[in-house]
Formats: structure tokens, C-alpha cells, sequence
């Protein structure tokens, strides 16, 4: 049974306002996924950017209508080019994500998130251990994996949501996304975006997107987990390999048309 | 209709030297194409080497049959690499390709063009908002994406070919090579070939290629527009979406022969 | 003819234990192919994680089950990485691989080596012209293409693994791996494999793989060749192009069966 759900989430209007708008996405992020994001943002509509040096991030990000910060494979040039540019999207009214990649593996990510939260992301999205390490500055999880308990953690992403004011994303086998008071659950996915590298990173680049397109973060947030896991589940179809469903994955997400999101979404309040 | 005109623009000769001499190009180029660019390279017949440390670019241009350099992604210590391969290769004689990503679009971009146009590249290549940023030192564009200007722009090309001696090809709609003198336009690619990343930078490879290959600069640089937007028009059939496209303009470019390019080319003076 | 030989080299329980061990393989490895590293460790059944900064990688490899490193696009800063990793990696008894690639080329790239040979690898894995540059410190070949002599220089990989105390595994048209006494030829691949970039990375993460599932080093080596080797082979079929070579690749990598692999392995002593 598939939720009919527009009005209520706005992915309709999400997803028809981001092709539309083709919001210029500046991303900050990691080697491993930089061409699978830039690949992403415009297989669905958007127009990305990988501006990643000192010298120039925070300029680029003043023409840019949205801008994502990934930690995945952090560099001390890149962390003082993500300073620079949080804190210019904060003065310049931009909306920025960060993903907090593996953040709870090292002291040296960990001091990095802290102080870009400083610069107070519009939306975090991490997984289940990375939103742990965030909210409790505990080390949790082994890297970059995902592990199942994101619905268990709801409560805690709710609570990073009131301290921080950041929507707070937390993906796995059910996606959670909240604000503090208002939570949602996201069924859409498939076990085979946990079997590539960068499904995580993909969603928060989209959720620049959606932000980059105008939409509240809450509904940014939504929109972003909803799409790519409608991807991945049709992608999925017929059990591919992980190399042909890193393919598909891109084809759908260019595929996917609003009315097709908005009737395949899998959301409820929690 | 399709040109026969191989005597004319040298194609069918460039691509079979290419694939005989397998030169060895040396790309100093952005985090987002690097795999895309080496995997193209292969495909096309070539041997690509990815050298972008200062210590050591310099001393490996000098083993290589071609440099290509690329700012999509640049950083500081990238730019002294580029800075002292491409004196390298002006001493060595050794020819090299600019491709001077979203130039316009912050000052550290301005400039190091400006330094880099000081080593006298043999060809130019970028989409008609670069071509027209690097021709009146203006900002234009908002960033990375080709605008469907390349053929009004003609006329600027041919004028920074003659100010700078080299080789201008702007891509677009409409692709333009010229010396200054003479200019063709091409008309072979497909509208998928901007929905994926790095077909801009994959042309310019691919014109360190054939120039790798002993190619003259002009025709180098229509060779490498040709491949790509027949290589796009194949591989774009049936309108698969751009995860496939972007793995058929692989397939594509290692099965074009050297008599399917001269027979498909779309090239006429202009 | 196949052999059934995994009593003998003991395939079968390798890739067991690796899907069952899920090691975190700990990557400092080059910008090209990093994507495909992580993809490749992922559909074979490890969790990869790339961590490069000279600031956390010794924390990081402390956690790791296996570290591998890969100088193809060195950079100063990487190569601190990877001396602080490889330190920590031999004080805590962590084993880890080193792929020289195109050590042959620059005297950055010969110093890096002669310094992170002192961290004793557990392995060296390279072609024939890297493993000949490593062992008699002599410039060969042009950079980081594979030829087809590995036959020829198994006498060579024997005396570099006598005098290093690291097994050597040498990839091309036959494969050697040997740790100075016995010494197995593998004819396990396809020449598709020349024609993508990163094939022999991959199989150097690989080894990092079995060497994280507790594989003695000569086991680990054998195992990762025959993988990939196998993984070509049926990715082959059809005489695809490059492009869809590489995905089915990464699609055999996560299919191919303990069963299958012992079954299709093409090991001989020499």
C-alpha cells in the first residue's frame, strides 16, 4: 500500500520546484563519492559544484543557492575551507547540510564537527552511530557504516534537533527525520544502497538540493530520503549486482517524476 | 547526412595514430573526473597518467607525450604543479591543453588562468561562459555549465586564439574550433553529454590525446570534439538515463573505428 | 580444465571468511581510484574506509582490520599519512599492503617507497615494471601501465620478497605471488582488465581484504589475484566495452561464490 501523501509532505511540489529551479548545489565533500555526487545532483535536477580550496570557498558559496559539507575524507585545507564557507552561508542566509562522516572514528573529525556546529547547519544527516557520536560526543560505531538502529535513536535525533536547530536526518532501515517536535519515519529503500559507496552522501547532497530549490528543511530533509530511496528500490528490481545498481540508481533518480515520488513515498509521523 | 570528409579534417587519421602510438598523457585535473578521465582515456586508445603533486609534476611531463590541465577543482599546491609541469612542457616542447573550469567564477580561478596562460597552452578548451571569461577577463556564468551560447561566441574565440596562439574549442550546442584564422563548427553530441559530469573534461583529455599522438593542434582539437559527440550520439540511443549513457560513452569511445568517426563527423568551416 | 585445488591454496575458506569477517580495510590510496576501491571492497564483502589525513590516519588504522596504501597520486601530505599509518600498523600488528604504483617514474615517488618500505609491508602487489623498479631501484618503465613480462621476473619477486620479508605479488598476463620459497603463477583475467583504470588497485585492496579476514599473507595474495581474475573473466563475456566491463565487475565481485572461486581458480606452483 503506497501512501498518497502530497499535500502533507510536499513532494510533489519538492521535487517539481528542484527541476525547475536547478539550484547551483556547492558541495564541499569527500574524494571517494565527489563524482557520484556532482553525477547525482544532476541526474535529479540540480547543478553542482566541488569548490573545495581555502582560497575560494567562501566566494563560490555566495553565488550558490545552497551548499553541503561532507567530512568523509576530511583534510585540514578542506576543514578550513568548510569554516569559511559555513560561516559565510550563515551571514549570507544559505542553507547548508553537513554530513558528519565516520565523525565518532577519529578526535579529529570530532573537533571538526563541533566547530562547524558553530556555523549551525540547516540539516544534519548522518547515520545511526554518526548522529550518536554528534549528540553525545561519545565515540560510537566503527567508521562509516550504517548499522539498523536508527529508529531506536528517534529520540535522541530529536533531541540534537532542539539543541542544535538543525533538522536532523538519520538514515537506515527506516529513515528518521525530525525537528525537535515533529518527526517522521521513511520506509523507502532497499538493503543494496548499503552494498555502495556514497548512498548516504547522495541523500545529504540532495537534501542541499531540495534546500538549494526553496523548500523548507524539514520537507528539504523528507523530499531527499523519500527520492533516494525510491531510487534504490527501483533500482533494486530484479536483484542486481552493486556495480549495475550504482548505475540504475542514477538513471532513476533522473527518471522519477514528482507524481511518481509523491505516490511512492513510504512516510509516516512518529 | 553525414560528411565524407576525411581527406578535409584528418579524422580518420587522427584516431587510427591515436590508437597506434597509445601516447602517454599526463593530466594534472579535478577530484570530481579524474576516474572518468583515466577510464576515457584508456577507452580511446590512450595511456593516462594522474601526476599532480609539485614534487614530482614537472620531471614526469617531461616522460609524457602531452599535458592536460584542468582547475575544476583547484587547490594551491595543485596550481604550483600545474605552474611548473606546463613551464616543463613549454621548455620541453611538449604540447598542453587549458581547461579553464568555471574561471569566472572566483578570483583564485582568475588568476591562476592568467598565470597559466603565461606557459602558452597549445589548446584552450571550455564551454562559451569560460571562453568568454577568459577572452574579456570578465565574470560570466555561474559556475561549471555550458550554456548554449558556443556558436555566437565565434567570433571571441577567434580572437582569443589570435591574442593567445592557441587552439579555442568551445563546446555547446554547437561546438567551435579555431586558430583564428580558421574555424570549424561541429555539430556531433546529444543533450545527455550535459547531464553527466566531465563530458567537457573528458573532450579536452581526449585533445591532449591526439595531440599526444602527434597530432597538429587544430586538427587535435576537431578530432577530440568529433569522438566525444559521436561517442554521445551512440551511446545516448534509445534515451537511456545518464548512469547508462555515462558507462555506454565509455563503451563508445573504445568501439568507434577510425572510419566510423570520419564517416559520422558533423563538421563544417564556418 | 579447471582446478580444484582449495585444499591446496585454501580459496574456499578465504572468501568464507571473509564475507563472514566483514574486515575494515583501511585505504590510503590514490584520487582515481578511490570510488572504485571502496565499490570493489563493498560488493566483495569487506567495509572500506579511506581515511588520508596525516592528523588521524595512525588513530584510525588502530581500529582497522588491515591498512592498505597506494601511491598513485601521491601527495606530500598523504605520504605523511601514510608513514604515521604504516608505523602504527607494524607496532600494533596490523597488516598492510603497499602498491608502488609507478615507482619507476619520479624520484618522489622512489623516495616515498624506500621510506615505507622500512615499515616492512606484509605485501607489495605491482606489475612487472614496479616490482622491477622496487627490487634493483633502477627507473622502468613508463609510468603505470602493467606489460606482460611477470613471467619473466618471478625470479626477481622472489629475491625483493627474501630481502624484504613482504610477500610479492606481481599482476599481468600471468600473475606471480610468491614469498621467496614457493612462488604460484595465476592465469586467472582477462585483457579487459588493462583497458579500465584501477584493476590492479583493486586487486591490491583486496589482499588488504583477505589480510583483514585473518588470511596468512601467501594465502591472501592468491585469494585476492584469483578474485579478481575470476571477476574478469565473467565480467568479459560478450566482449562488452570498457564502460560496462567495469560495472560487471564490481556486479562478479559481490557474486562470485567460495565454491566458485575455488572451482574456477587457475593456480599452478612454479
Amino acid at each position: 500500500m503506497r501512501n498518497r501523501d502530497d499535500d502533507e509532505y510536499g513532494l510533489l511540489t519538492a521535487l517539481r520546484r528542484l527541476r525547475e529551479a536547478r539550484p547551483l548545489v556547492h558541495n564541499i565533500t569527500n574524494d571517494v563519492v565527489m563524482n557520484v555526487t556532482a553525477n547525482a545532483l544532476l541526474a535529479a535536477g540540480a547543478s553542482p559544484a566541488m569548490v573545495h580550496a581555502p582560497e575560494e570557498a567562501a566566494e563560490f558559496v555566495r553565488v550558490a543557492s545552497a551548499l553541503v559539507v561532507n567530512i568523509g575524507t576530511l583534510t585540514a585545507p578542506a576543514l578550513e575551507a568548510m569554516l569559511a564557507a559555513t560561516a559565510a552561508a550563515r551571514e549570507g542566509g544559505i542553507p547548508w547540510v553537513l554530513d558528519p562522516v565516520a565523525v565518532g572514528a577519529t578526535r579529529f573529525r570530532r573537533d571538526a564537527v563541533t566547530r562547524l556546529l558553530q556555523a549551525r547547519p540547516t540539516v544534519v544527516r548522518g547515520n545511526a552511530s554518526e548522529v550518536l557520536a554528534v549528540a553525545t560526543g561519545v565515540r560510537a560505531g566503527r567508521g562509516v557504516d550504517a548499522d539498523g538502529a536508527s529508529a531506536e535513536i528517534a529520540g535522541l535525533a530529536a533531541s540534537l534537533a532542539r539543541t542544535t536547530g538543525a533538522i536532523v536526518a538519520v538514515t537506515g532501515a527506516v529513515d528518521i527525520v525530525t525537528d525537535g517536535t515533529r518527526s517522521f519515519a521513511i520506509t523507502n529503500g532497499d538493503p543494496l544502497l548499503t552494498r555502495i559507496t556514497g548512498a548516504g552522501c547522495t541523500v545529504t547532497a540532495l537534501v542541499g538540493a531540495f534546500l538549494g530549490a526553496g523548500r523548507a528543511p524539514l520537507e528539504a530533509a523528507t523530499a531527499a530520503l523519500v527520492l533516494v530511496g525510491l531510487a534504490g528500490e527501483r533500482a533494486a528490481e530484479g536483484n542486481p549486482g552493486p556495480g549495475t545498481f550504482q548505475l540504475r540508481l542514477l538513471d532513476t533518480l533522473a527518471q522519477i517524476t514528482p507524481e511518481e515520488l509523491a505516490a511512492g513515498a513510504k512516510v509516516r509521523r512518529v
